[in-house]
């Protein structure tokens, strides 16, 4: 199929069953993050109706239409430029019909789609707090790295509103965050249940965290073993390869 | 100094500064946990006041007469027959003039002890919940292991009375409960801002996590790099050595 693209804008081989993502230079571009949460989230099960929560070039939900058999995945994404994008990328990918994209606010996604009816929910969200660190100048990579349009507890809030009981809330973030995650989640009948530390290397501190939460679940936590995305001499560990689906090559 | 102990005990050598700890064969007997919660509280500050709540042999706090320069450590330990070893086990390391022993419930303390008025807490407390897991038969080992006569919240309420404005908690407990500590520590003011994972090995799930959490502290949590207890040829790795000063012999 032949997309037409801006020249402000790239398509970039997943080299992933063949899948694409178009991006745009200037946005927030994705990062092993998206990879690693749609690989943490490929336990969906089939017929699963998910939801995507602030999906941006749709990266997580790409990936997981080919890594899972879910029914549907319904990308959330603020700004109509990259909501725009992600439909192309949905398009070159012909994946139309399991993944659709509203262009619209998080917060208003319970006035239009039915609360209570997704399995699963998966969320890349920004990591930092509005006034915290060195924000990006250009807008469009702000509303994706800082909490300018949506908090942390929008984000919770909605899973909550929009899972099924016993429904799972699948999120990538930054370690620092994880005490607010977790007293965030509680406070939301989202028990954490499973958490993945993910760390540079075997010398370094965890740099990002995968978190499995599961609607009115009874508490126990899983901390599983760690994830290493580099081995000592800078080449991927053969974990990471086989994300990529580079393990075969 | 001779120290007369029972048939029922015995006198361990920790191998370390010369330290001694007597321990009862039918109790619950101290393990790398406490060894390595006495490692991560060695940067307390010289000239501490200090509390250990739930003392028990009194490992913990015999380990940090040497490893820090505090000014005082008072143990609580709920039953009589361990505080009156721990007492012993004082008196052959010479530590009376550091270490004191309280044999009382740590929910009494605030009564006993003017609150607000520690630098620092450590704590070991029992890692499971009171119907959880298999019981130990025996009733001291029980104690030392099951919330049988204080829960989680019981330890974190009683930090948050007894502790300084920023003075810190430092906590050794299991993953398990992770979401469980964090909202507790949250709900009374003392804000979890390190936590360091225990790994066997550099392939397994962590079975062991420290905390420091500070009183009144804004929020920003670091996860430290990982511990490993063993090689993968199952000999102890380096830092473990490190800890129980085995490195330079």
């Amino acid at each position: 199929m032949k997309i037409q693209i801006k020249s402000t804008q790239t398509i970039d081989d997943l080299e992933y069953k063949g899948l694409k993502i178009i991006q745009d230079k200037e946005s927030f571009r994705f990062g092993i993050d998206s990879i690693l949460i749609a690989d943490f989230a490929k336990q969906i099960k089939p017929d699963s109706k998910v939801l995507d929560l602030g999906t941006g070039s749709g990266i997580i939900a790409t990936l997981l239409c080919k890594k899972t058999k879910l029914k549907q995945i319904i990308g959330i994404e603020i700004q109509e430029e990259i909501a725009q994008i992600a439909k192309q990328s949905i398009e070159l990918n012909k994946l139309q019909d399991k993944f659709q994209i509203i262009n619209n606010d998080i917060k208003n996604i319970p006035e239009i789609l039915q609360p209570q009816t997704f399995d699963a929910i998966v969320t890349n969200p920004p990591y930092k707090k509005k006034q915290t660190g060195l924000t990006n100048q250009n807008k469009k990579q702000l509303i994706s790295r800082h909490e300018t349009t949506a908090t942390l507890e929008d984000f919770i809030k909605i899973s909550n509103k929009m899972l099924k009981d016993h429904g799972n809330l699948y999120m990538v973030h930054r370690p620092e965050r994880l005490v607010d995650i977790i007293e965030t989640l509680r406070q939301n009948k989202l028990e954490p249940k499973t958490i993945k530390l993910i760390y540079p290397n075997k010398e370094k501190e965890p740099n990002l965290i995968l978190i499995k939460a599961t609607k009115n679940a009874k508490p126990f936590l899983k901390i599983e073993k760690p994830l290493y995305i580099y081995n000592k001499n800078g080449t991927y560990t053969s974990e990471i390869l086989k994300i990529y689906g580079r393990d075969k090559q």
